[in-house]
């Protein structure tokens, strides 16, 4: 059973995944990703990943057979675990509890060697939705109080496959970051009375220096703080606490701008390694508890790495303003 | 000038380094690594670095000639201007300030193809007098509030010259990681009246199953919920606030802790790239502040990134407790 652990100065909760059990000569050879070959995510495949937990598919196809155009799996090497307790218990100054989640995998296409940006716009939008229905389902487990959806694109950025997918982590904790801009946005919103993100989009629309992509219902910008080079958000104009609270237009819209800002990302930066993350509100919440549910993209562009994570100080070499006219000039899609 | 940015929502400040200025394509061909080849921090090649800031020489010879043991410079690329104000302003929602600081290269050695652990622990507690020295320097400096220290070791972990070194970077600001560990310090104070890692020190003895090395004055421990594998701390086991109000003994016993943790690291794990940060105490603060300073060492093993980046949720496959143990059986330096 993975545990989850408490740091005790910084309140941070980890997965001490024992099972996986790595030794140092796990490290040393790192090991070899799957690039060509079998893949288990292929249509054909489909006894090859654990049962379906959803697809949607052609009428009269049978579950775990082909037919389908978006599946959800569990992970075959899940970081938590879906049965048990959480045995919440101390050790002296130390927090600990069972590794108990659930952690599913969205295979976003049945065709292998595209990208998610290259599939259709319709294509994209099933994503959000299956995304929606899983969380909508995990959500009546009242063990979790976090749902994390991600994407890791090429290896570089954590993706063992290469045939694409996003991935889903239901969770008994809230991760730290997700607290920490809780916490912001609970303090602006106490001072202001109002949303920093509505104001944010305000601002940036404005100025104009920093956005990227604007549609009816969404709009894609450089923060004016990124970590990163390239770091992209995608928020919804219209404030809205939970991913999935959207509606059918949303997701449309949704679909087409990432569609769009990842297309342009990866011909400016040529094939980036990728992460997104959607930062939304967690599924138990008191009265006060408001957010604004929003994407980060994050291109894997250079290589610093422990020095970022023991100091939380970023050295960003490109301002947001020219990666946003960078992103800006690339030729929209025909 | 680098421009400091403040993140609205999380409170984070980072470097926009507008002069670095990286334009897309200078992401797609990797810079290469100055590997063998001409190296400016080698004896003889004094002129090639900025004037030297310290040097521990032999008597009687030229500031930036040879006959030095040890040598602080100004980075040739800082990620922060000495000269200037601060100029704090805002923008609607934001906040900026000039980058002005210090950012500055400890040489721990005039030989190179030496790492930090192969040196003598004369030669090494001399590393830390030096940055004894330059922060007692740098504190003078009322612009300043906090100092970051830190050894960057391999490409992989963001050294750009394989010549062992360390840095330090003085800043107008505390990064957001320090401030989360001395919030998480005074919360347990306020509670226990007690030092959250003076407690951490008495339940690792006490258990002895996350503990590497012991000596007279510092111990070295797999913390109890690591990010990383392997990622260890360092600490005095007597309460200091700040690392530059150590003694002899301490750096004497420090810098022997310090090469046997780093050797049986390199051993453990087939020479890993790695960094270590320097955790101590802001350099103004006011009389209520608390905090036990200590050396966190995080080997560079994984590749993932992103989404730990974005979400702060971390999953490490290896227990503390078992790299402890393959730490604690590599055989001692005779």
């Amino acid at each position: 059973m993975p545990q989850l652990r408490k740091d005790p100065v910084i309140g941070r909760w980890v997965i001490i995944s024992a099972e996986r059990g790595k030794r140092p000569s796990d490290f040393i050879v790192e090991p070899e990703r799957k690039r060509g070959g079998f893949c288990p995510f292929c249509e054909g495949n489909e006894d090859r990943t654990p049962p379906e937990v959803l697809a949607y598919r052609d009428p009269g196809t049978a579950p775990n057979s082909p037919g389908w155009r978006i599946r959800v799996v569990p992970n075959k090497y899940p970081a938590l675990r879906i049965e048990g307790e959480l045995n919440r218990r101390g050790d002296g100054v130390y927090d600990y509890m069972n590794g108990v989640g659930a952690h599913e995998v969205i295979i976003e296409t049945p065709q292998h060697g595209l990208d998610l940006f290259d599939l259709g716009v319709e294509q994209i939008e099933d994503v959000w939705w299956a995304i929606r229905d899983r969380i909508l389902d995990l959500k009546k487990d009242v063990r979790f109080k976090y749902i994390l959806v991600f994407k890791n694109h090429g290896a570089a950025a954590g993706a063992s496959l290469e045939h694409t997918h996003s991935q889903l982590i239901a969770m008994p904790i809230i991760p730290k970051r997700v607290m920490e801009e809780l916490d912001g946005y609970q303090k602006y919103y106490s001072y202001k009375e109002r949303c920093i993100f509505c104001d944010i989009i305000r601002q940036e629309k404005e100025s104009g220096k920093r956005v990227v992509l604007e549609n009816d219902r969404f709009i894609a910008f450089e923060p004016f703080a990124p970590r990163f080079p390239f770091e992209t958000w995608v928020l919804p104009k219209k404030h809205v606490l939970h991913f999935e609270d959207s509606q059918k237009v949303d997701y449309a819209d949704l679909a087409a701008i990432m569609k769009e800002t990842l297309r342009r990302i990866n011909l400016a930066l040529s094939h980036p390694p990728y992460n997104f993350i959607i930062h939304t509100a967690p599924l138990v919440h008191d009265e006060y508890l408001d957010f604004h549910w929003h994407i980060e993209i994050i291109p894997k562009l250079t290589k610093v790495a422990g020095f970022e994570w023991g100091s939380g100080f970023y050295i960003n070499p490109t301002p947001p303003e020219d990666a946003a006219q960078f992103l800006k000039e690339i030729e929209p899609e025909s």
